[in-house]
């Protein structure tokens, strides 16, 4: 069976050290806080005033500065910046803290597109530094995709109704 | 509804802060990647041995040595060490990850015990240091359980086969 990792791989065109370039340099130290709030906020305005309906509404039940705030504290823990998101939220554990959302193919290339756009806009961020995060953002986001079909295989079994007893199968090898 | 974080903390008797205190200081600098390699092997050694035939099965299906390198890459990475782990895996996704298994108040205890006795016996790791790693650890397989009670959600809705076109419900509020 592919492993998350190779999925995401495969889906995003982004090698996994790619993905990882973000760990070769601290781009915490390099960029600063406010980069990253700037960032999520950007983002996070293009995504709360999406014209589709259908992507939009995937955050709605979420207040929008919440949003913000879990984004860059994770970002800054990840890119090299004290552990502001596992101090006041615990563990990262990314694709269960997705299992509400219906993460798509479809709606991780939305996302995408309007991390690219804030990006595009981030005067505060160098252009080597975007496109290493461009791609760990890429990866991430099928990652989750990758995530999500766990949560599917499930939903499977229970239309089916044939696995009172089934075993849960390993997500890796 | 009680985030994952809480119910960790709840059960686990560890608060949020304490468990986090392995960031204080940078105990992959402190201690070094042997200290870490020693105890993943002394802790795998004592699980693959364990009399309890509930508890060993729960690793049948994973190599010994996979399982000490999963560990230690992870350990090393969150406790300041070079990103081993994700450069090899990915994100670390602790609780999707820990999905195929079943992760009971039980197991976490029986996990706990052998992790205690791992780190007892580890001469190259200060009493501070082991303070620290264990509330991480305790806290952090108490945050496992919660994540497992999500998949047994699901469980239920299979049984009950009434929700087939059920909602996702939020992990956190």
């Amino acid at each position: 069976m592919q492993s998350l990792q190779e999925k995401a791989s495969q889906w995003s065109g982004v090698h996994q050290a790619d993905a990882f370039a973000i760990d070769e340099t601290n781009l915490f130290e390099k960029l600063g806080l406010q980069s990253f709030i700037n960032l999520s906020t950007n983002f996070y305005n293009r995504v709360y005033d999406d014209e589709e309906e259908w992507f939009r509404s995937i955050f709605a039940n979420s207040k929008k500065e919440d949003a913000i705030q879990n984004q860059y504290e994770f970002f800054v823990q990840r890119m090299g910046g004290p552990p502001m998101y596992s101090q006041r939220r615990g563990h990262p554990a990314l694709i269960a803290r997705h299992r509400p959302f219906p993460v798509t193919h479809q709606a991780a290339e939305r996302w995408l597109q309007h991390m690219q756009n804030a990006l595009d806009e981030s005067s505060d961020i160098d252009p080597e530094s975007k496109i290493k995060m461009m791609n760990f953002f890429r990866h991430t986001a099928f990652f989750l995709v990758a995530g999500d079909e766990l949560k599917n295989q499930n939903k499977q079994h229970q239309v089916g109704c044939k696995c009172k007893h089934a075993a849960e199968k390993p997500a890796e090898e």
